[in-house]
């Protein structure tokens, strides 16, 4: 049974929306291909991530049978699906447009409409996240399939290693406006400490394929920013205060170190006069209530704020446990300039230059693409060693950006995956 | 010249006020005592902090001229003056009140009131903190004097040190709601990790008397839960936040791990149900705007981000070096009870119980007490170095307390130190 009592509703994304992003995959299915969803969740506490498979000719015979392209390994000839990765994503507030956004492209059964055929009781859906237990009876009402729940750790890092591995220019650092894509090193990746900015923030050392501990974290993360923000700003979303922050000025607010030295650094302990010795300082003064501030001001300090905060206690965690690479993930940061600009400083700052920020790409969706990894113990096979033995290609071309990054370059970027099955 | 063209100005403390903490010590004075101030300052960027010496018969002639207790110590006799260290605060924003204050009791020159004798141009305050620079003109021109500068770093060291030292029943731990005072061990005090909390917070690795380095810090310290407070609450004063946190339930706005996994634990990783996943977490429901939320919990919230995340900095921090014991300090913490036990669990959650959180009973006044000790160079003899060699007397009884503590419990207590003269 579907939602709105069967009838088909067309996803409606309000917002959240599906993403631009996508990834063209050729994958090899094999198995009983109708019961398994090409379908994989991460819900997260504010956000509810989405990873689908769709097939350049779904739902044609062809496909189904699997016979468009073959491939033999010398024990049979396998099935081939032609077709891309497509990332979505909504609010977890909203989980029912969600649903909805599923049940109308027939997501949890490989977007084929077949309304004679009921969804089998098996079909499962992998999923992550805390919600893929606080919500596991709703899509089983709702869509009579079930979450076959994934450990969020696990899908992390199965993601970072995936993208880490098999996309070309996945990494980058960027700091003062200058974006530079990072060589990985396929045998001198590990070990390195994983960093996902989620509505909290997990620290995670990743020392293998499958290999990791969850070795720090903080609860000040992004629903930090977002909840704190809304209060103080009244933004409406997340996009909005992000936007915000970037045109303001977060001197209006934080006490800097000049402003209690009376315009002198504090040198012999290495403090500029523009360093912030108090995030929201200069609040205390009785001067002024909260509307007398500029919503752009105070969302610059509080994204300045939390993004020094992570990169701080980031790098700390890496020197603890001597990783030398710090990557950061999730939908916190969002491609956002000036936060992947603070948090860069607050990991050179805190290491006196000896450590480096870097980014990923897809870093929103590291869990859910993990829970789409964890498919091939079910049939999809093992997509990524696949991907690690072959080349990617992708249609951004490339090198070294030198120009400013627009807000949500992310979105507006779409990345080719090929897989060769041997 | 005094402020207020020259006429005598009672001290208007509204509402920051002279504490009540006052501490009793017999102290030799040595040298030209007209010329020295009996009073020291640590001017931060949201607290003036004062600590002055006023002898028990001040003004008389014959304590100027130091006849009344006298020593000798074998190359002359010198004069004792008996009296106590007082300990007042202000707030940076209204240091006029503050320069009133000292006017008015004359503490610029030893509390006397000598109208026909001019201020000498030599008078000198020692003062520490940020704000010995920015007010320097300021209280030349408004009381005559000269504002003597010393580090920050070292006041915070050499106040810390005292107090470690010299008062018994200083440290103490706090947890659920239990106090527990820690034995001293002056041969084994060495190094540890001053945190010190002010507008924002500092972190010195001590390794003795003199010897430091500032190794750490955060700009998420007082002054940000003071602003934010002000900004989200509309309380008017540090205090009435803090007593309204006391009454808060964090829960209303924070995330928890449970709310994002349906009531369960994610006991994999060892985060119960009701760990906080993400501050203010909950705040970015679209339902409520800042007016829909209790001022209690969201102040409640606010106290336990900023104090979990000092205790998990400082701890990360005292890791990396290596040290053992953390003491608190600083303004922020206040004697409150829930900041203590926050900063504690933090600390403990952090460490898995390995490390403990202390606090220091005096630890508003670290810096001002290290400026005070700094006359020592002008003259006052050194009181520091004798106080560590003889027993100290206290109108407190000692022992453990397993009551809950009001919050500001600092305020309703007095010491009494006695400094015998050799």
């Amino acid at each position: 049974m579907g939602p709105s009592d069967g009838d088909k509703v067309e996803g409606s994304s309000s917002g959240a929306g599906e993403d631009l992003r996508e990834c063209e995959i050729e994958g090899k299915m094999e198995g009983s291909v109708d019961q398994i969803s090409h379908l994989a969740l991460d819900i997260g506490g504010s956000l509810v991530k989405l990873v689908y498979f769709k097939g350049n000719n779904n739902c044609s015979d062809d496909d189904k049978k699997g016979e468009r392209i073959g491939f033999s390994n010398g024990s049979g000839t396998y099935p081939i699906l032609d077709g891309r990765l497509h990332f979505a994503k909504f609010e977890t507030s909203k989980i029912n447009e969600c649903i909805d956004f599923i049940y109308s492209r027939q997501l949890h059964r490989g977007g084929c409409w077949h309304h004679e055929a009921p969804v089998s009781e098996n079909t499962i859906i992998k999923a992550t996240g805390g919600g893929a237990y606080k919500f596991a009876d709703l899509f089983k009402e709702k869509l009579g399939v079930g979450l076959d729940k994934e450990d969020e750790m696990d899908c992390l890092v199965a993601g970072a290693n995936f993208l880490l591995k098999a996309v070309h220019h996945e990494a980058f650092t960027y700091m003062d406006g200058q974006k530079e894509f990072v060589q990985i090193d396929h045998n001198d990746l590990y070990p390195y400490l994983l960093v996902n900015i989620g509505s909290g923030v997990s620290m995670i050392k990743v020392d293998g394929d499958g290999k990791f501990e969850r070795v720090s974290g903080t609860s000040v993360g992004g629903g930090t920013f977002w909840g704190l923000g809304r209060l103080l700003t009244k933004c409406k979303s997340f996009d909005e205060l992000l936007e915000l922050s970037h045109r303001g000025n977060n001197r209006v607010i934080d006490m800097l170190v000049g402003e209690i030295y009376g315009g002198m650094e504090y040198a012999k302990i290495g403090l500029s006069s523009t360093t912030i010795a108090s995030s929201f300082g200069k609040a205390i003064s009785e001067n002024k209530e909260l509307e007398d501030y500029r919503p752009e001001d105070v969302a610059r300090s509080l994204l300045r704020l939390i993004s020094n905060n992570i990169g701080q206690i980031s790098y700390l965690t890496a020197l603890r446990f001597g990783l030398k690479r710090i990557f950061f993930g999730g939908f916190f940061i969002r491609g956002h300039a000036y936060t992947m600009d603070t948090i860069s400083v607050a990991v050179h700052f805190w290491s006196k230059g000896e450590a480096k920020a870097m980014f990923l790409r897809h870093e929103g969706f590291l869990g859910a693409l993990g829970a789409f990894m964890s498919y091939e113990k079910h049939g999809l096979d093992d997509l990524m060693l696949r991907l690690e033995r072959f080349p990617i290609s992708e249609t951004y071309s490339g090198g070294k950006i030198h120009s400013p990054l627009p807000g949500d370059f992310n979105d507006h970027e779409s990345i080719e995956c090929r897989v060769y099955a041997t």
